[in-house]
């Protein structure tokens, strides 16, 4: 199968199920709301090393948020519903809570249960918290040095996909580099979905077990571009002289189609593009196995 | 004492000890450098909730870096070393190994000592690393998907100081909020501080204890601009309505001064700016107590 | 008449007849776009003394683009024909044909005419150029040193409205500052409008005449905020310390509106906000008398 | 000749001499100082077709800054002097004047001769402008909606160089395209020049004259990379694919051939970089005549 003249390898991406929570962050501006959003989600590309997967999902404008005030939605993800908990409250209570006029709410649709973030966190007003209501959800307002935080009580969390993937195969680093670069501008403008790692691009692939006793993930050399001649049994095309990969996470599973679909898309209108491949445990690790040839 | 026409409080800002290492992470664009430095950074605000604390210290360009590459130098912060320790491993090996283009190189001057964190990382390589001398520096390269990832052996680390801090009060929160924001400015020319919340900005204080008897730490009150009028004994200047507070931590006690005061002569500037002050809790906790008048 | 609080006046603004061009540029990353865009659009903020009144409209996602690739649309007007045609011709030639990846196609929706900017330009290919067909539009292929630059053939123009405007009075120039910021944010997310100011705020406020023979517009000294007590007949309310002013051009009329709108929406969100007022001439200059008690 | 395995071609860049303004933009923070800056320099590339060549130079922070608040140079040229005038004028008056919170400083050093910009502009002020003395020179305040703007009377200019330049040749246009980012990177950190094309990079070259009777210019097919296999002629080498220029101005000769040393050392840092060529008319056009091997 052929997109935009690239091809697109007969293969599948493995993702895995895992809590999802969606909070909309507003602010004063649309500049503040970005900075508490990027703060609260950093640290979090992927659960193997960091305490969260996280991300911006969306801008959303005044004229469609609880506040009328301008907001970027956010996603805060852990296969583990306790970890996700303490991770929602502390991201919450010291990015934005801490965070120059921003306040948060609820932006899960569907949730398949609630976190109490908001109904704990009010305590830390001292007795000076107040509970309102604000486009018919309950608001709790804590007083705090410059004004008010506003923190919804509750706040969803659902049953989500985590690792929804594709490669970028490229002639060169830099082709491979700005076609990942702009998969992840076309992923931007779906809804539901991250691309938790550093820019929306990861740069390295990881394989099961080691050499050393007491590793147990290490480098994936058969996709390691600097080993294509070293190692032998290397995956990758003779022509091929660059890779990264595109890590999703969503909230449902149309949604990481829709992205891959989007991002694959985007990235094959890149001169130097040759190949788009997945990553995959053989199938039987991981929840979903979304085909690639599927998507389109 | 005035600055600019500000008074300046007759009063300290209380600091505390904390570990900080310093690492310099170039990539093959500043922007690239920039996303993963800002990715390496988030979640850290402050160690009451966060892992760490974290920020970019300064951006460094091309010509005066070991590789030649632009890069950004950011600062992790823990009160425990072995804490440090695996913050400085998971921070490098999830936020800047995974991506695109970046390397990591020791930028601590006058260490007290030295994570091995290139040392440890090195073995994701599983056997394909290798050792090289970059400009006199031990660096290990592990060939990652996108090419090779560059780390020093060693990253210093040494005792420095957590908590510089001033309060800036103004006639309205957005006469605070933008003395706030160039103070910032004027803080990101000083070398080896960086400023930890989000945008380098404080919106909330507290107070140790709480009504409630789970909870250690809550808003402090007498400085919530909304509770002026409410509680009894605020200690809000009655022409005051806004109050933003500026927290540093830096690798040297000079350079967190030398933060402070270069932060407070821009905020002073900003028209409506009425009075600058700064965060202690009576002098006995934390290890530095910076006058605010001996700074100028 | 109240807006979230703060007071509408009773009053219009005054706008004028202008011709709008409305291009949409692409390129291959979303950031490439944006660069082009805002050269083009620079130096453009009011024909009084700049070539054109210009700036950017709106982002596009690959998806939704001609060529798949992700896009701005930018406005460029001036009131005379002739010199549009110029501005277009030369802003498309210098600073979108001279950008990295970039190409360009007509976004004008019921245009009154069409320039023929690709038409002309296709000769700088000197024989090289190539004609094509896009998503059902003619295009001209020009080959320069990195590529093909794409431009449509012909760009449609339209009578559209200029000076669209209202004023935010804020308690402090803070205040009156990030409301205008917000205002703008809110306005950025209507279609087929531009402010074409420096991030889209104005600063000045001018009136006709002035005391000097050789001049003929002058600075409003009755709007002026810091000779709110040295001149007699000053309009400034006695607790108005701040004042900016949005300016908005748009291809229609109901555009112009919707963006003023949104904008004092967003503004009287701020805290210290106080008055709503607009700018006119008495309403036999311009055009279009836009009341602001009937945006609501 | 090589530099960090990069063929360095035996050539020059032929350079013109034209007059350059420079000018400290401040405002009340970082943020605003750059949207200023760039309002003022945008649709600047070449006065082939723009009315200056216009760009920003580099952020001066707070401390250094005559008013002590955030700045950004920039640099405004003209072959003519009068032309320069002119436009000197109008973005300071149409694009600093109006931005919010800004001021303008003269900070071109050996200046040749003086423009009256502050000494005219300050007639805006309908009588109520002042004159005043900050840190040694004589700028005017000129009262305005939203407070003073503050402009120096006279502004430096001083016979430059405009067009030094230089070639990166790549191995795919990517390759090319991310060398020519890197490339802006680190000339922006040299002082006294700027890259007046959008994002500093050049995607266009063009040769004197035409097929075409009516056109004195027209694309340079023997560097245009996808005329490679067309053009009997072509200047191409085979395995090269990708092509960008970067051209600089500055206001001497010495900052000129520091830019172009540093940004081709970063340049050639890039996988894929094949070659650094230069761009002349024969050497018989412009004054100066820079070598790239005399710059290493």
């Amino acid at each position: 199968m052929e997109i935009n003249g690239v091809e697109i390898e007969d293969t599948f991406a493995e993702a895995f199920g895992i809590q999802v929570s969606r909070i909309l962050v507003t602010a004063a501006t649309e500049k503040l709301a970005k900075i508490a959003a990027t703060e609260a989600t950093g640290y979090g590309t992927s659960v193997i090393g960091c305490p969260a997967e996280a991300g911006i999902d969306c801008y959303v404008p005044p004229e469609e948020t609880p506040d009328g005030r301008p907001g970027y939605i956010i996603m805060i993800c852990n296969m583990n519903k306790k970890k996700l908990d303490h991770e929602v409250m502390e991201r919450v209570g010291m990015c934005l809570l801490t965070a120059a006029t921003t306040a948060a709410f609820d932006a899960m649709e569907d949730a398949d249960e609630k976190l109490t973030t908001g109904k704990k966190l009010k305590f830390f007003g001292d007795g000076f918290e107040k509970k309102l209501e604000i486009a018919g959800r309950t608001i709790f307002s804590i007083p705090i040095m410059s004004g008010d935080f506003l923190v919804e009580g509750e706040l969803g969390i659902k049953a989500g996909v985590a690792g929804g993937n594709f490669f970028i195969l490229g002639d060169s680093p830099s082709s491979a580099l700005i076609a990942a670069e702009v998969a992840v501008d076309a992923i931007n403008a779906v809804e539901n979905v991250i691309t938790p790692f550093p820019g929306g691009i990861v740069a390295s692939g990881s394989k099961v077990g080691s050499k050393y006793k007491f590793l147990n993930a290490s480098t994936n050399e058969k996709m390691a571009i600097t080993l294509k001649d070293e190692v032998e049994d290397s995956e990758i095309p003779a022509d091929v002289n660059g890779i990264y990969e595109i890590v999703i996470d969503g909230a449902t599973e149309e949604a990481v189609k829709e992205a891959m679909k989007v991002g694959i898309e985007a990235a094959t209108k890149v001169p130097g593009v040759l190949k788009i491949s997945a990553g995959n445990f053989g199938g039987n690790l991981g929840a979903y196995n979304i085909k690639l040839h599927e998507l389109f």
